[in-house]
């Protein structure tokens, strides 16, 4: 029996799009702004969003890749989005035998929507 | 003198964006994600994040494009930001004199966190 991994950290971009203030209490500087569009473009493909929905609506909060299916790409496309969501810091992972299985990483969502409270 | 033009609505993907799930509630289907996809793209360029956190963060909450200014780009690239932001639905904008000024469409902030919601 091979002893599950344990789950990888966030990291990168939604790691550090916490410290961003609401886009609508100031305008963002420079480095501000790459963090957080890094986030807002892994989200920015239709087919990585669904994949990244199938993840974040599972029952238990985890995926097996072997479950993200019928999304219309090849498992090598899929493998690639999930690549580019991990790097942006909005997954995690975990290896189980010969499976990887993914959640968002914990945080990510209240940040990113913080970033889009209305004023006041 | 010139007499303001009305505003124009919002409309394209962040009009739509109110009938998407949270992706924590259900994987979204494919139109859904393709609505949802578009918003995060518009967003997902860090000078054209500024720009928009410029727009969004303005104490009337409108902004003339004559004071998009200090962003690192060309008067032709603040332009096409400008064109995608509120091709995207996430900009309106006003012809005043000879200048255009924009905001953040109604709705469209909290309608993008709303994808965005933690489960519960």
């Amino acid at each position: 029996m091979t002893t599950p991994s344990a789950p990888t950290l966030a990291q990168g971009p939604a790691h550090e799009v916490q410290r961003c203030p609401p886009l609508t209490r100031t305008a963002l500087d420079t480095s501000q702004a790459e963090t957080a569009a890094a986030i807002f473009k892994a989200l920015g493909d239709p087919v990585r969003l669904r994949i990244f929905s199938m993840i974040a609506s599972a029952p238990d909060g985890e995926l097996c890749v072997c479950d993200v299916v019928d999304v219309g790409v090849s498992q090598p496309t899929i493998s690639h989005h999930l690549r580019k969501l991990r790097e942006a810091g909005l997954l995690t992972s975990r290896k189980e035998a010969t499976w990887v299985h993914y959640r968002v990483a914990p945080g990510v969502l209240a940040a990113t929507a913080a970033l889009l409270a209305p004023p006041g």
